[in-house]
């Protein structure tokens, strides 16, 4: 776990930025191992503890803002930040920009001051470094059976101050990312992936400039998928299902979770899913897209590159990517 | 419970509306307790009981129309109606309007009779009065180990014959409302509020109009939101989380719910969930908007104020309440 | 099952067709059991089996095209096809357009070659037959106690590759349909309704051409709903409801699934669920319909006709047909 801690994430700040399927990554966006002890073993138990991130929010090249666990290095999505149920995370954002921006968490507990809201004066003026901390639980007793919820779950986060009270020109120049929050003895990932649809967009490009996420035949691989924007969407993954419940599998034979391979991924919503990279189908080029068709016609769609377990290329993958490369924004025959 | 029930609403109808987030209740929609014996208890076990109320559907100022349970006391959104399982609500619904129209549940089991819609003749003509009759059940053994569901949900009712055949009028005028079905055993809330997506307003309303719904710390809230019109939207609510499952907790460890804080909200759908007000975050100004950038800074927001456990203001919230009031329909700085 | 089997569809084909609501079947678009030996009783536990089948795309008249399973048959939506966890299905696509078309289904495991896309050169030119080959299984264990979900569910198929890559003419033109993969020991239904919610038809039909489904009072109905093109939509059903979970029905006492009557229904989305028509409410002339107000007024809605459980018309029926075909396309008064 200590690879995957957002503690330790500082010095693996390239790797793991390179995982998110960062703009800086280069067209094709090649995405790597987050760690290396990192296999498909159950997660760790552990008490609850502290974790101090620094963040760096920038300007980007192309009008684009971007949030980085390092100076220079932001990027769209910033970095994929993880938690255990219990954790605490203390981000201190440092505002190298001349806007008003913030970063307000979904899924996490916060006081008013770390709301990241102007509604609550929580925000950073430009220039400014200021401290927002993001507490997690784990699900307590209510009356009856029940209990609350805790706080595991694929969110996310984003900026709610610049342009508007709501972060919308924050937004929709690239200050988002992913937050996992996990449950002790969830299984962890190989690899992972951050999927944001935003306007006609994914990660603030379009096709054939989408990120290629890449993982070897039978990898775990973890998808994080985001909503954001004006305009609604459906995430669809070629080949690959998962169940539509927290884990993305199904608790046991009597879960009653729907399976699925494509959901509505609408502004301010996530969801996260393991697959097992290719199993089943094996190795290809395959899609994922929005489903609305004049979104995917418009450029909303990518390729999850599944190379042989050998980390080879399959049989007619280089011809899918060059098609892709070259035959996007198809509006009609 | 008895304060709670169907049966008892109309001696109660001036604090259950206000509960509502009622259009009556002031730019600032203060909210108060539907009942004093009213605490985080399982539900009384009772037999199906048949209740009886009238609804009147009144003209309100500003082209407005709504519900209420006594003249003169429409409201936009109508009345919370409640029952358990098995039981039956006969509406009687006096048209005082010059329109026809009707009202139309989701989730309850009626006859044609009681459809609501013109297609089944099942409506109001100005001035008339029709009585709908409303059951409900609990879940029955189909073939095999599975249940037929039974009723109990997070539901709603509104108008299905005013303008169109669908009520198009009916519903963008404020022909709308919450219908609660429980399970017997359920836990019930101390506080309940309706929030109504509706193309871009909130209950008929847009910010700094928006309903301000209050508790103190530690509350247990009931959220009741319903979807209406021709848009989508998404549901969030800062610092609070619920389980997407029929009661928004979970139903042990092995509940495999996705837990949330942002929700599809379409026409026609509903969902409820319980948070303990602050819980975990503390008192304050908390936010909740559609998370569609253009809705939320179109002023599709409102406050959800969490006041101490005394009931006193905690710090910031008035200057959080004065800056939503003169801040709001911010669409660039 | 042997009547429900997709090797067996061949020599149902028109009952199968009907079924589905298909655009053949005239106005009112009269439905039939697709077997007879098919009572609500636990699918038979069966070895997986490989099943071949033939599937004609056709063009057909107002500019429509569609699949049908022998020649001269094609409908709009195409054929149900179903399989159980385990069985394969091998698709024969005859192309007898001069138009570039596929098949690509949801759900189901299948190589690129399969895979129906341009992107893997995987299509049909005009007047080429290609096969297609989909494979289905089980769950299976995962690391700790979680599985890796099997392909049960309600799916869909539809072309991938005419007018753009994304196959947005030939979805635009009825090139889609129903595929369900049952887990051994799912409830089978007495009847199957397939809708699709396609940018404001239903069936590439708009009312009052819109399909009408029939039911005897208790029959078990089983409702694939499939949405595609550019626009979103809600499914509603009056007086009937489900479980939002894989069945629609719940798993027992503890199943925390919502029940709803109303669902999003998106471009790419399908979910299925069984009523028994007309339980707790009685026969008489239903209503299905998008519940986006617009949408609804402007065409998407339809009839559930429920009948006595003997055949004959309930009271009140004739009429609401009589009224829906006249009063449809109210945008107003």
């Amino acid at each position: 776990m200590d690879d995957h801690a957002v503690g330790s994430q500082r010095h693996l700040s390239r790797r793991s930025l390179i995982a998110t399927g960062a703009l800086a990554a280069g067209a094709l966006g090649a995405s790597a191992p987050v760690g290396t002890a990192f296999g498909p073993s159950p997660a760790r138990a552990a008490a609850g503890v502290t974790k101090k991130v620094t963040i760096y929010a920038e300007q980007l090249p192309g009008g684009l803002f971007g949030y980085g666990l390092a100076p220079g290095q932001a990027t769209v999505p910033g970095p994929l930040l993880e938690m255990y149920e219990g954790d605490t995370l203390e981000i201190t954002l440092v505002n190298t920009t001349n806007q008003r921006l913030s970063i307000h968490p979904h899924g996490v507990d916060y006081s008013t001051e770390s709301d990241g809201s102007p509604l609550n004066a929580s925000f950073n003026n430009p220039g400014e470094t200021r401290t927002y901390v993001w507490r997690s639980r784990e699900m307590f007793a209510a009356a009856g059976r029940r209990f609350m919820p805790g706080s595991a779950g694929y969110w996310h986060y984003h900026d709610h101050a610049m342009g508007t009270d709501h972060g919308t020109a924050g937004v929709a120049k690239g200050l988002y990312g992913a937050l996992i929050v996990r449950r002790r003895g969830d299984i962890l990932p190989e690899k992972q992936f951050t999927v944001v649809f935003h306007d006609m967009t994914i990660n603030n490009r379009m096709a054939p400039e989408t990120p290629m996420f890449e993982a070897n035949l039978g990898q775990r691989v973890e998808w994080i998928a985001i909503g954001h924007g004006n305009l609604f969407h459906t995430f669809h993954l070629h080949a690959h299902r998962w169940a539509d419940n927290r884990t993305g599998m199904l608790e046991g034979p009597s879960d009653p979770s729907l399976v699925i391979d494509n959901k509505d991924l609408n502004p301010g919503s996530s969801f996260g899913f393991q697959v097992l990279a290719g199993e089943g189908v094996g190795p290809g080029a395959w899609m994922y897209h929005c489903h609305v068709q004049n979104h995917s016609d418009g450029g909303m769609a990518g390729i999850f590159l599944v190379r042989n377990a050998d980390g080879s290329m399959p049989p007619g993958a280089e011809e899918a990517i060059h098609r892709f490369q070259g035959h996007t924004h198809t509006h009609g025959s």
